[in-house]
């Protein structure tokens, strides 16, 4: 195989009470990645579209390229490649943009070298890709989109993935108002030293979050939705948070959180017309604040990244 | 009925990566209660045994007779009863000690007036006796002997109890070396804040072992029995607390932790001969430290503390 495009989903990280340990991919938007082997012996850059020129097109700095060429590395070849990133979802906006880039140039270089390396193999080449895009290394938004489904990432390394079982009726809204919160910032609003209550409470809730999706147990999800450690500081930096939680809330939702460091938040539910009717609220909630924001509806995408190839013409 | 047996288990609570939130209950040791409603119109404690005389006699002192006045009172009568405790498990031990005890005045006194209240609403009653004998509110002890099983408690008061699912041919090895650690120094060595890398690392863990809990995943289940928070400054309590740790691993057991607050030390194992061997080995490298030790082998009880009415020739 010369040739092969790749989808790789956007994902919800920092699931409510799993910060930095749980994530979940959706069915859409998510990245594309065309990559073809050639002689030249480098990793070029050939194209990036969608992202409005602000992706840096040097192949050292872009996520894409830099990922494919640490991945040529650990293989120990220096195979040519040309690749072409369609940036298909919005970055900056908590869905984990940088994460479904590398994602996905990763799958695509590993499935044109004959899948050298299995999805579990790949995931410390993501998160080293995690490291370069956002400073610091987490696999939250990685292990997802390369895996697929809700995935617990654990250990000292946070590169112990386990794919947890989840209700296959959750779907997703999600609403990204069209403001800028710098991944960084959001990082940093967060203490490096909590206090034990906060915590015993926080590892209270993700052990009933993950009890709850293991057996299906929506109200236990629902009631161990709750993040006492980020969630507090963060949505102080996304306008009518507290206000879109409550028409969440009261409009059926499972649950309710910042995806990833925010903006994007997000409704977990169990009706996909719930979800759709949902969505249209918090938007409207943000239209009234004078904020443009984008929905998404989505199952939970079980899958991860997809080869798409014979299907040159999807990309 | 006028008169009622109640055997209330002891428990493993703490359990490691679930500081304050997860526990379970075991078989054997554990306490009894035979309690006989009359017309004194008070609450008296008629006899304490088992206890070497360490036990307080005064009935507002002793937790037993403490939680029975406090249900009374809950439930709005100034009934008479007599209690007599026998106890059958050593306290200060790691293993639940009052938590046994309260459970069994509990359920003793609740089946005596006619089951007034659930088992999830005599939780609250426990935990108010744990407050009183231990100085601090926690029910992952309480909530196990009351409940059976491996139990989560979570959100703000920490009442809201979850029976997990877990393999049913779990076994426990435990090992109390005989000395002693004081519930309170035990509480009072872990700090009011910990570093948020630490209490992602926890809740990481945590999320695992209940993921391996609920999907019979023992691989994930024993990787994810890491505490660092409260067993390394704990360990240092317990005398060869290292040592054991290794003894445990190396033999086969799943997962090696303290019990409570220690000084009593567990291994969880799949197979009971390796558990009777692992408690061998672990009781025996004590004694090489001159340290006498109890062992208990036990497989995780579902039922919690059970009523032995009719079966007066047990107490």
């Amino acid at each position: 195989m010369q040739s092969v495009s790749v989808f790789a989903p956007a994902t919800v990280g920092n699931l409510v009470c799993g910060f930095d340990v749980l994530g979940f991919a959706l069915e859409h938007p998510g990245d594309k990645v065309r990559m073809e082997l050639n002689d030249s012996g480098r990793v070029s850059l050939d194209l990036v579209e969608g992202d409005k020129g602000r992706l840096p097109r040097e192949p050292e700095k872009n996520i894409v390229s830099a990922v494919v060429n640490n991945f040529l590395k650990y293989i120990g070849t220096n195979q040519g490649v040309g690749i072409r990133l369609y940036k298909q979802m919005p970055f900056g906006s908590g869905l984990g943009s940088s994460a479904a880039s590398a994602v996905a140039g990763l799958v695509a270089i590993n499935e044109l070298m004959g899948q050298p390396l299995s999805r579990e193999e790949l995931l410390p080449l993501a998160i080293d890709g995690e490291r370069l895009s956002s400073g610091s290394a987490h696999a939250d938004n990685v292990a997802p989109s390369l895996l697929g489904g809700i995935v617990l990432v654990r250990g000292k390394n946070l590169n112990d993935a386990v794919k947890l079982p989840f209700p296959r009726d959750l779907v997703c809204a999600l609403v990204y108002p069209h403001i800028e919160v710098s991944t960084r910032l959001a990082r940093e609003i967060i203490p490096e030293n909590i206090m034990l209550k906060d915590a015993i409470r926080q590892w209270g809730n993700i052990a009933g979050l993950v009890a709850g999706l293991c057996t299906s147990d929506k109200a236990l999800i629902g009631r161990s939705m709750e993040d006492v450690v980020a969630e507090p500081l963060r949505s102080g930096l996304i306008p009518g948070f507290n206000c879109m939680r409550e028409i969440a809330l009261e409009n059926g939702a499972i649950g309710f959180g910042i995806s990833g460091s925010g903006p994007t938040v997000f409704a977990l539910c169990d009706d996909k017309a719930r979800a759709r009717s949902l969505a249209g609220l918090l938007r409207q909630s943000l239209d009234e604040r004078g904020i443009v924001s984008s929905t998404f509806i989505s199952d939970i995408n079980n899958e991860g990244a997809v080869v798409l190839s014979g299907k040159p013409h999807m990309v």
